[in-house]
């Protein structure tokens, strides 16, 4: 059926209706029955691609036989990250007021650039992140904003380190410049790889990123900092910043940030903590702790994608030095000036992106809805899940836990007792384990390596994961585990 | 009233279908009455922020109350990129297809990273990109990938261009190496913003942005951008990459690719076409010709958000060099790797963002739901009215058009006849005339300078936008400029 020969205009208000709420009964659907798909996708490589046509339609369709074909075609390469089995990298949760939220940010279409282009996502987006900041007992010296992920926050973070680091470096850049020493960025050996590529980015280089052993529980260790810096500064080597972690991406450890603070503030360089994944946990009071010394960093990321709810992309950036990122980036075309420019934020003043999504009511609507105790509890109970597992992992001979459990990640792998293993068959064993795990389309984990060891990851983060499901998880684990 | 009192899960379906159709009804009343609202926003400085509490709620709130104070708070902070009086920048549209994707995809809460972690995010990116790229009668070379805006994707373009231009520099960077000479990007003194924060964001610095005159219809000149590299060549500095324009920010002039393709191909450097806005003109056979020359580019931009209907944010990036692209920022932790990463593509591993939103599912539905015939006729219907509204300044004795009207922009000025005007009194009367214009809330235009000269632009480009709202904005042009 073809849509209309109105050759003009949007589809029609009603039309939107009918077929909104027929989405609407297809997304109710899909979170009461979250088990009704296999979790991680079963098609091959290139079967979406190749059961779609090779080209556009010439005529419109209608609206319902595109989303027949959605079901049809789509949802079955979708890996559901939305199921409570999904126990892989860091497990997240688009929740209901989010989606609802992001329904609303899509139809006003509102693009943030400037203050006037939509004063209500430059101002909501200072009150979103300045409730958040404040539910963690972070400062208000740190000022907010909204990027999409923390790559985008990392990679602001260097900038502004280096504008603040290199001096001219906004006008004459580093390249053909004699008058430049060799730069170093710092981070622990467990730190994300957004690292470094913000690193590479900004023209340090790869070489440029030092990478700071870590203690037995996979924390950076501050004097091996210390002496990396001093070491470095005696070859002409000017450091430009250090990245610490709040709850790292494979075991989710916890960088010592006072101490590190400390040897930053000593050395003049700029202190960025990555809490993208863990900084949440810091609305627990008992868990508050984490990100003490944070308070002297000179920036944050913290992903209210990651453990807060929020349907992907929101990434919260702090920092205390707004002047220097708007010093990195700002930048007004004739086209762009206003009137109160000096009495307002400008959003597009704040990174490399000139367009931004109103991402800041989905967080408002998510903080409002749960409220602060309810994002405690469903905090508190994802760890106690974890802790749970961790106690079955710890308690079973033919299993061994690799990694303290400070929130929802476990580490763990398969190593039957009574006999020798090389490490080469550990790793074989438990990579087949993880296969034929997520070949189950029950559960979905994912994997790491420490210390050379291979390692299966559990992490419990989706708001419908229950403690059915870690169970389950847990006895598919053990059935598949001894099948060998 | 409280939510509930359960303190773990996310909403439960039944109230997210019930607040869902609430949401539904209020986006279709949105839709069917667009012009309920001023368009431009009235609030002062400050009224949302001081509008709102200083602190997140306790206890969760139910979401018809969020709602509530969506309408009342919110909504007088937003200005109406979907109302049909949007005139200013581009005018864009979040269709009600795009709309409707939109939902789907932030229930879904798909990442893209990694091909399995929801095959259809990056197959449906591959399809949904070359669909574009073939209804633009670009070359199947181009590989596509989405990002969120224009920004993002010429900050890879020129990323990917020092990967290839600079030896060395992912893993040595560019600072403190006495190897390297200085390095210079090309653009005309009419490209986007986002060239400069490119620049200067990769460490080549805004000095290292040299901007090539344009002619009298506001495209670069060849003759001056040879001449340039010719002279920078001369005094040691590398020539890294050249971005031409196909449809710039104040004019929407076309750059004459053709002839710039060449230089660069003899000149051996990386051309990059920003084709933002204007690239989908060319899905017109009648426009076509506009991508002449952008079949020899290394990379180019276009941006479904600006004008095809789709949601902000969207923006397709196309590489004929997806292996510099990947070279540049491919880097795999041990816990992101899979069996199947040679046969596939990780999205991870063409940027800078790790995680991907699911993008491509709006684009997807919005070219099935319009069809090429119906993109073409909208799109046609744009430059109509804006060909229609340039008559009507022509024609006028007190009104003068400062530039060519290639696509849907019109830039004119108001200039009463019968008297001497200086430019700065000119300027103080068009500035008057804008705002009060935007005062009206029928019309929201922005201005440029062209040339010294303060100008208005009229964009058309949203699906509301009918022949009765363009003539309004040209009585209301008239009456307030007479009253002067």
């Amino acid at each position: 059926m073809i849509v209309s020969d109105k050759p003009f205009g949007d589809m029609d208000p009603e039309t939107f209706r009918r077929e909104g709420y027929r989405v609407v009964d297809w997304i109710a659907r899909y979170f009461a029955e979250p088990e009704r798909y296999p979790v991680m996708s079963r098609v091959k490589p290139g079967e979406v691609r190749c059961a779609l046509p090779a080209a556009a339609p010439e005529r419109g369709e209608a609206f319902d036989e595109i989303l027949q074909d959605f079901e049809r075609l789509i949802v079955p390469g979708i890996t559901h990250w939305n199921h409570p089995g999904f126990f892989a990298y860091f497990a997240i949760s688009g929740s209901g007021p989010g989606v609802l939220a992001e329904m609303l940010s899509a139809a006003l279409n509102a693009q943030g650039m400037l203050w006037r282009t939509s004063p209500s996502v430059t101002e909501l987006e200072e009150v979103a992140t300045s409730w958040l900041r404040d539910l963690m007992g972070l400062p208000a010296a740190f000022q907010g904003v909204i990027y999409d992920t923390a790559s985008t926050s990392t990679l602001h973070a260097l900038a502004a380190a280096r504008e603040a680091a290199v001096p001219g470096v906004r006008r004459e850049g580093m390249v053909g410049r004699r008058d430049l020493p060799r730069h170093r960025v710092y981070c622990s050996e467990h730190a994300h790889s957004s690292v470094d590529k913000a690193t590479i980015l900004i023209g340090i280089g790869h070489d440029g990123l030092r990478k700071i052993p870590a203690d037995e529980a996979f924390r950076m260790r501050p004097h091996a900092l210390e002496a990396a810096i001093a070491e470095d500064r005696r070859a002409g080597i000017v450091p430009l910043a250090v990245v610490a972690t709040v709850g790292t991406t494979s075991t989710t450890s916890v960088d010592p940030v006072e101490a590190i603070a400390e040897i930053c503030s000593r050395e003049g360089v700029w202190l960025h903590v990555d809490c993208a994944y863990a900084g949440v946990a810091a609305i627990i009071p008992e868990y508050r702790h984490i990100l003490r010394g944070v308070d002297r960093a000179d920036s944050v990321v913290v992903n209210p994608h990651k453990w807060l709810f929020t349907p992907f992309d929101l990434s919260a950036f702090y920092t205390r030095r707004m002047d220097v990122l708007v010093g990195a980036f700002a930048l007004t075309s004739e086209y762009l000036r206003t009137s109160e420019a000096g009495a307002v934020r400008n959003l597009m003043d704040t990174g490399v992106q000139l367009g931004r999504r109103f991402r800041a009511l989905k967080l408002w609507m998510i903080l409002r809805y749960f409220g602060a105790e309810g994002i405690r509890s469903r905090l508190g109970e994802h760890m106690r899940l974890a802790r749970l597992f961790a106690s079955w992992v710890d308690e079973h001979p033919d299993f061994e836990r690799l990694a303290p459990v400070p929130f929802s990640v476990v580490c763990f792998r398969s190593k039957p007792k009574g006999r020798e293993w090389t490490e080469d068959e550990l790793e074989t064993r438990n990579q087949q384990l993880l296969d034929r795990l997520n070949a189950t389309g029950e559960v979905f984990l994912s994997h790491t390596k420490l210390d050379g060891r291979f390692v299966l990851r559990l992490a419990v983060g989706n708001l419908r994961t229950e403690e059915r499901h870690v169970r389950r998880a847990w006895e598919l684990i053990q059935q598949l585990a001894s099948r060998h």
